[in-house]
């Protein structure tokens, strides 16, 4: 059972602008994206949404860069991981879609499942799922990030 | 939020069986594969391990085919899910794969994350899956194929 790579990498940008030690330093993509060896062109795509969603802000400029969009006591996980993912479909009914590593690309591979018009086991995941959402909205990227000086070691 | 396609095929399969309106008629994976038009050889890997887990049972000879190991009642979807998801890592800590289309199968994409010594976030990920498998736990095979017929109708 998996979150997407999207989701995944928004978590970890939040968390990392979150433990940056100077609140007036501004991140940029390539920090990120070499602290975590991860793609840059992936989490370029990801930052330009959390900056549209106002959990990051973005400043232009030869010296700009990015940094928390609020205080991370009023980021709110399960607000992320619901806004970030692409659906919370935990088995694909209509359409057999692999996805890829590429954030919120998807691949074709199979037919809509025969007994979706029926299928109760739809109620119970999406049941599940609310479930799920409903533990991680119980917290803020600000519980995550107490032990910030730990997290910046490995960060920076 | 997905599970993987093995899960799926197994929940599917388990309905498949508990729906055949002659339960003493043996299924084969071959109708199976054709009524949910997904691949025969993943199925058979499935197939394999249900059996192996009591939730099916194999006979075999030139008549064989499968049906179900225990009456739906007895079938925790909770379990199930348990035992046929291979992990219950919501994002991938520790070496970055790509699940693919092929049940178990994985491809290496990227690092281990940076921040897995000293993340916060996993736990709430654990206590989020294990609220998300407490729903599942609350319901058997049974409670899903009420509509036992309907769902004939479009598998048959």
């Amino acid at each position: 059972m998996r979150l997407t790579n999207y989701s995944d990498y928004a978590l970890r940008t939040l968390m990392y602008l979150a433990v940056m030690p100077d609140a007036t330093k501004l991140a940029t993509i390539s920090e990120i994206a070499d602290s975590y060896q991860i793609s840059k062109s992936h989490l370029t795509k990801v930052i330009h949404q959390l900056a549209q969603l106002g959990f990051i802000e973005s400043v232009r400029g030869k010296n700009g860069g990015i940094r928390l969009g609020r205080p991370a006591e009023q980021i709110n996980l399960g607000d992320v991981v619901r806004q970030t993912e692409p659906d919370f479909d935990v088995v694909p009914c209509f359409e057999v879609m692999n996805k890829t590593a590429d954030a919120g690309q998807k691949e074709r591979i199979g037919a809509p499942c025969a007994i979706q018009p029926a299928c109760r086991l739809k109620r119970i995941f999406r049941e599940a799922t609310i479930a799920f959402i409903a533990v991680m909205d119980g917290y803020t990227l600000a519980d995550i990030v107490q032990n910030e000086q730990m997290l910046w070691e490995l960060l920076k």
